[in-house]
């Protein structure tokens, strides 16, 4: 477990000095495009676990989080980037850049929950994928009380 | 072919019914942020490709581009989204919601190539990831060409 923290850590840190050429506009409106649209999936998985379950549609939304989850984002918080303007000014707080421990385990948390989602949605098990989006968005909510400003 | 087209038009009659409760402000932003974060990807590709090549983030990066055109986007084109504003102002053209046998072939290529991408990274075939990029980057520009306003 503390192995595969600090390769993740050393992972997000390699893919940051891959993508210096990045403009920090862009990596701040690409980041918040990728939780808008795994926003828009969560509402859709959410929409059939709390009302008509929809096989086909679960699958897809937990499709598109489970790859935008191991897309690798960490690149996209280069240095520089907790203070400017994407589609909007970013929300990230400083402990994304400070607290690389902290933010690493809970990346890891949220993508091992996204994978489960993914696989769940496969199954078309409705109280399993019920039960999985809880676990999920347990994982988006702890990452946003720790790490993003609230409006 | 034909018969698979009026399917696809169908469904995304049929899922633009199911979505009829999402805001259109939302939907807007949602689908911005659909082709924002696609737009990374296909820059991280294109670095790969014209550079030096990463095959873990090329799958990674094509992994993230199939999911989201897979994902059943065609439902955010809401009716009466064909203005307004999500994270800026739309530029849907209003072909859009007027040419479905158009758009729903132009939607069909681009997933075609767009699941094509993401077989093809799989195998870490540099020459064949070149070619596919470019087929891919093609369905691209040829929608945004017929359905994008210009800026």
């Amino acid at each position: 477990m503390k192995t595969k923290l600090l390769l993740a850590v050393a992972l997000i840190a390699l893919a940051s000095t891959a993508s210096a050429q990045v403009k920090p506009e862009d990596a701040i409106k690409w980041r918040q495009s990728g939780y808008a649209f795994m926003a828009w999936n969560m509402a859709r998985i959410k929409t059939s676990v709390e009302g008509t379950y929809n096989k086909e549609e679960v699958i897809k939304a937990a499709n598109a989080i489970q790859a935008i989850a191991n897309s690798g984002m960490g690149a996209l918080y280069l240095p520089g980037t907790d203070t400017g303007t994407g589609w909007e000014k970013t929300r990230a707080k400083p402990e994304i850049w400070t607290d690389k421990e902290k933010i690493g385990k809970a990346a890891m948390a949220f993508n091992k929950e996204a994978n489960e989602m993914a696989k769940v949605a496969a199954t078309g098990d409705t109280a399993a994928a019920k039960d999985q989006f809880g676990k999920l968005a347990a994982t988006c909510k702890g990452c946003h009380d720790d790490f993003k400003i609230k409006q």
